[in-house]
This record gives C-alpha cells, structure tokens and sequence, in this order.
C-alpha cells in the first residue's frame, strides 16, 4: 500500500521523480519506503490524568500547562529575551544568590549535573564525592568518566554529614571540589549547609551542592552559605516540565573554569558559550514553562514555600506512623520536606502497595532507588502537590492497600 | 518588605523558626532573604504570536501545542512506555530504518550531534569531518574536545561534496567516522548521500549523518542507504518544540560502541544507558509533542512531506528570482528544500530587512550563520509552515522590504 502512494507521489511529483531518476538504479529501488507509517501513530494520543505523589515529576498546574502550550517563539525575539532574563531574575532569588553567571540549562537536573563537573573539572583534578544515596555514586561515576581523581566519603542511606565528616575528607584529600546532595531523593535526607561553605574555602576547595530535590522546598542561601556551583530541576516543586535545568556558579567557580587549560568534553554544555549567550539551541517553550514556575513560586514566597512543604511533610509522616509505619530517615531535623521515605512494612512487597495505589486510587509513589531499592516507599509533596488535602489522599490509599496487600505467609 | 515577610513567615512557622533558631547565629542571619521577588515575575508572561519562517523552529500547530499542554505521566507509567513505543515506530519510520536501537534524546539536535560523537569516538580515535558550513565546523570541535584525531574536509560554503571527494578523504586519512551535514542550515544546502554508505563500508569507516534541517524535508533512507547514526531535531519539520532529538544507531554502530575501552564522558548521553531505558530523566511532556509531531508525519506519508517541501522551495525560489535577488546554492539539485538562502542585494544590511519583516509583518525570517554571516538571508519553510500561503506572504513582504530598507549610498 505504500509503495502504490510512493508511485502515487511520483507522479504527483515529476521533479521528485526526475530527481530519482537522476540518480543512480540504486537510488530508484531506494525511493520504495520499506518502513510503513506506523499504526500505533495514527490513533489519538491518549493521557489519563494522575496524582503524581512519587519523588518527580510532580503534576504540572493548568497555569504552567497553559504556558507549555503557547506558540513557540525565535531564540533571539525580544520577548524571549525578556522571559530569559525573567527566568534569570527568578533564579537569583531561588537560590538567594547574585550570582551574574545564573541560567538555565535545556536538559534535566541529570544534564545539570553533568554541566557542573564537566565545567568545573579537568582531567587529573581531585574531588571529594560524598555519597549517601544514589546521587553521590553518580556524580562520582560522571567525574571518573571525565577524567578526575575521585575520592568518596561514605556514609550509610538515610543519614547526613557533619561538618567533621566534611574536614576530616578535605584535610586528607585535599580536593579541589566537593561534591555533596542538598536532598538526597533516594533516602529523604536533608542535608544541612550551614558553614560547609567556608570550611571549604578554608581549604582551597570549591562547593558544588546538587538541589534538584529540594529547591524551593527547604531552605538553602548559595551567597550566605558560600556555595560556588548550585543546580536544580524543573519537574520537582517548580511543577515545570523536565527539561529546563537552573544552575548558578559563584565568582570562584568562573575564575576556576577561566583557568582551565583544556576545553570541557561537552559544546552543549560548555559555559563559556552558554554565558555567552545560553539557550542558543532554543527551548523557547519549556523556558515558558520554568518562567512560570519561578514566578508562582516569587508570588508565593520562599519561606512561604517552605514552611508549606515542611508542614504538610511533618502532617504525612504523623499519619505515616499513626499507620504503624517506620520512616527510614530517624532524625526528624534532617527529613527532606519534598520526599518522604518510609520502610516497607513486613509481610508486603513495595511492588503490590505502589500498584495498588495506582491501579485503585490514580495515585503514583514510588519505590527505593539505589540504596533504597527494595526497602523503602517514596512519597513526593512537590509544590502545587504539597497540600494537605494530598497527605490525606495518600494517607486513605496507603491505609486502603495496607488492607489489601499483604502477602500470605507461604 | 521582604524581610518583614520572613519575620510573618517565621511567626507563622515556629517550627521553621525553631529549625533556624535551633542552628548557629550565622543561620539565623541567612535565614532572612537577601533577594527579594523579583517585579518582572510579578507580572504575566507575554508571548505574542508570530510567523516563524527562520531555520528553525517553526511554528508548532495547535494539536502539537496541546499536547504540550497535557498533564504529565511518570516516566514509568505503562502510558508513557507505551507513547515511547509510538516515537520509536515513528522515528523508524521517520528515518526508514529498522535499527533497534531507536530513540529520543532529551535534548536539542546539537545534543544529538554530540551524543553520537561521543558515543562513537574514542580518545585517539580518527575522525573526518566533512565541513562546508557551521555544523561540520562544530562536529570538528567537539570531536577535538572528545580528544579525537580530527581530518577536515573543506568545501566552500554553498557547496556539497561528490563521492570522489569523500574517497579520496577515506583513503588518505583512513577514518572509523565520517561525519556529513545532509541539511546545511547555514547554507541552504542538501547533500547528495547516495553510494556514500557502501564507500565508507568499504574503506571500513562508519557514516555518521546530521540531519537536523533536512528530516522530513528530503528524502533520506537510513538502511538502504546504509547511513549507520543518523540523528534529527524536533523543532524543524516535526513541528514539536525543541529538547527531544531523534537518534538510530545501525549493527556496525553498535558493535563499535560495544568494542569501547573506555566509558564515554558522559553519562546522561551514554547509548548504554539510554539503550537500557531511554527517558529515565523523563521528559513525557515534550515527548507527547514530539509523538504528535511524528503522527501528523506517519498521517501525511513521507513522499507527500518530501513533495510538499520541494514545491513550496521551488514556487518560492522562482519568486525570489522574480524579486531580483541571487540564490546562494546555484545547483537546484543541492538546494535544501526546508531552508532556502538568497544573497543580501547590494545596497542593503540583512539586519534591516529582518528587523522590517520582523516589525512590520510579524515574522521572522534570518541572516546567515558562521560562513554565511552578513552574506544570505534564511528562509525557513518546515513542515505545517511549508505551504503556498507562506511562500505568497514571505514574498510580498520582501518586495515590500526591498522597496523600505535600500541604504542611502554615502
């Protein structure tokens, strides 16, 4: 059938055809598509609505949505210019910082990650990872890839480091970044900040804190608290689509990516060319979209915002325990607002309570992730998500499927 | 203003409070905001609606606008596999290959080009690159970046390369990549790729081809031609926004990939990891665009796309002539029929007939790129812009530019 439409299109088409009649025996045979159009594609796109209580994406606002849906402008336009600069502003004040060099990546908090290591590290400089869930471990996988001396300061899933962890690894290895999670979403720890900053810089060591958890929903000073590298994500308590990533460097990091004697492996993600002039490739689109997260969130208010996630996180895991449920991290001071974790029960497998909750109640949560697989549920209060209509949602849920999915002792 | 919110903030929330008090008198002086709401946040976003007839992107119809409205999926949701499985059928058939290894990227075209760069290449590995415009000149850096043992070959911009150049490339520098442009948006040049697939097979090189301006525009076929990574952008005749770019990847491909020594310098990029599960940083919403984006192609059949592009070229490079001016690619056979370049006639600046068009008639046509800079103006007519109606208005309101923008002679 399709190739009567490719004869069809021939004729249809004298200089088409002419132009593969020009060409070589070959290049005729080649004019036959040999790969249909595919069935699947030309029935309607079909997109139920869904609570999305896991560690992100969390469900997007209608006003966000609307703006993801509006036509697309070019790079250089002067209103997108002024929504750059928007998003720019919006930034700044998220992260509390002045920081001129603050944009926004087109690509995920992953792809932040990667610009920041890939900008800040040459091949055979040390930096110091510390892990306590999964994104440690990738950060120190990436800085290996490209090249760095990686040394891991090592704490178990579900705890935090204290500023002695941090000197004792700075005096031994003497690097010249450190690596550490603001909110580590596979274990729901928060990591406290406060004076990391300058015992860094007390020894020659610059700051470089992964946010995407955790930004807008707890919070975090880059200027005060001396952080020179700071990301985040979109899709978390933004409520923006993935895709846009912010991400800011202090005035020591740019002198340090200055000094480089080797360009970063990366054009796309190079900060030379993004300073410059970022977005060049053009995300227009979910630009709006982060435009509109960041102006929800300066309507709202930082200590609005996180005074928000932090109660109706203190609601969730009140009700978690009144369900005679554990939560993984013990010390409440150091619970990521944005992410709760809890143990899986005994006699249940996460699998059945996460597939409940979907198939019965629309509702997703999600599993571990790394260290965590197997042992914890996750339960993200994200932004327009973190209301306490949603932690009794999913409170009425989990008690529904603590009802219906324990497993019979075999 | 601000601070007094911080303090009705803090009264508000006496655990907030607590947890700031609770810290170091330094903590307690950061927890008042130094940024305040930004004022440009405060106000709403304004996008005005605007003909995008530049080299991209284009204007994306309203079905594809709405489905970058809908609300998000998790990334694990059988949905949103399922939508995975429709972009992959649709690339396949996009591409006209049946390569398994099939996939969008979460990023632009030009992260494309790096993804396959850096997933081919090696440090040391020799690479050609086949450069008569901006992208083979950026393919060039980034392999130098990857440390790779980089050939140029030059055309003249405007130009294309013939069999016989490619050969004699191949045999004098014997590459494992050769890298070519089939849509130079820079110069409005389509590059013929018959026969190259089987040349560069035979001299035990791998092709690698960019076809960021021409997917959908002119005929390509991955397999027959025997093109082993071909990758594409979403936001030119696909119609979607940018930040998802379709990739294939052939057996021999693969089998190099597999033969890697080390791990490539990337892991959000690294096919290994895709491969396994593509999108795990989820990027559902723009792939509901590009799902439409690839259904409104599978609907309209590929030939009729390929036809619909060269006609409207070919009306439209009449009626350039017809105005008076020069088309820059003098062999209609090499004109790219998704981007067309036309000199900027004596006794005008190309930045005063965009800024007229622009102003005027609210739509965007471009000056050059890289070679072509102060040279050419591009006009970009891609997939739902590529009509007669498009070529009528873009026409008229160059006549109308040319009579307006005609510099005094001094």
């Amino acid at each position: 059938m399709h190739c009567a439409a490719v004869l069809a299109a021939a004729q249809a088409a004298p200089l088409l055809r002419a132009q593969l009649l020009g060409t070589s025996r070959r290049a005729m045979a080649t004019s036959l598509l040999r790969v249909p159009p595919p069935q699947e594609l030309l029935r309607p796109l079909a997109v139920p609505d869904r609570l999305l209580l896991g560690p992100g994406p969390s469900n997007v606002p209608s006003r966000i949505r609307a703006a993801g849906g509006r036509q697309l402008l070019g790079h250089m336009h002067p209103e997108t210019l002024q929504v750059m600069d928007e998003i720019k502003a919006g930034i700044q004040y998220a992260f509390q910082t002045q920081n001129p060099l603050t944009l926004a990546l087109s690509g995920s908090g992953h792809c932040a990650m990667e610009a920041a290591l890939l900008n800040l590290l040459e091949h055979g400089d040390t930096v110091l990872v510390a892990i306590n869930g999964i994104w440690g471990q990738r950060a120190a996988d990436i800085a290996r890839r490209l090249g760095a001396n990686v040394h891991e300061l090592l704490k178990p899933p579900g705890e935090c480091f204290t500023p002695r962890d941090i000197e004792q690894g700075l005096v031994q290895h003497k690097p010249l970044v450190l690596f550490i999670t603001h909110g580590e979403s596979s274990t729901g720890v928060l990591q406290p900040l406060e004076g990391l900053g300058e015992l860094c810089h007390r020894h020659g060591c610059l700051l470089l804190v992964d946010a995407v958890a955790s930004l807008g929903g707890a919070p975090i000073f880059m200027d005060q608290q001396e952080i020179d590298v700071l990301y985040s994500g979109s899709q978390k308590v933004l409520n923006a689509p993935p895709g846009s990533a912010p991400i800011s460097f202090s005035e020591r990091a740019r002198e340090k990516m200055l000094r480089r004697k080797t360009k970063p492996p990366s054009f796309y993600l190079d900060m030379g060319w993004l300073a410059n002039y970022w977005g060049c490739d053009g995300e227009p689109r979910s630009f709006f979209s982060l435009r509109e997260g960041l102006a929800v969130l300066a309507e709202l208010g930082l200590e609005s915002s996180w005074e928000r996630h932090r109660a109706n996180c203190s609601r969730l895991c009140q009700g978690l325990r009144d369900l005679g449920l554990e939560l993984f991290v013990k010390e409440e001071r150091v619970r990521l607002p944005t992410i709760t974790t809890v143990r899986v029960p005994e006699g249940y497998d996460w699998k059945d309570i996460t597939a409940f909750l979907m198939d019965k109640h629309g509702m997703e949560i999600s599993g571990g992730l790394g260290p965590t697989v197997g042992k914890v549920l996750r339960i993200g209060l994200m932004g327009c998500n973190s209301t306490s209509g949603n932690v009794e949602r999913v409170l009425g849920a989990l008690q529904d499927a603590l009802r219906h999915c324990r497993r019979s002792r075999l």
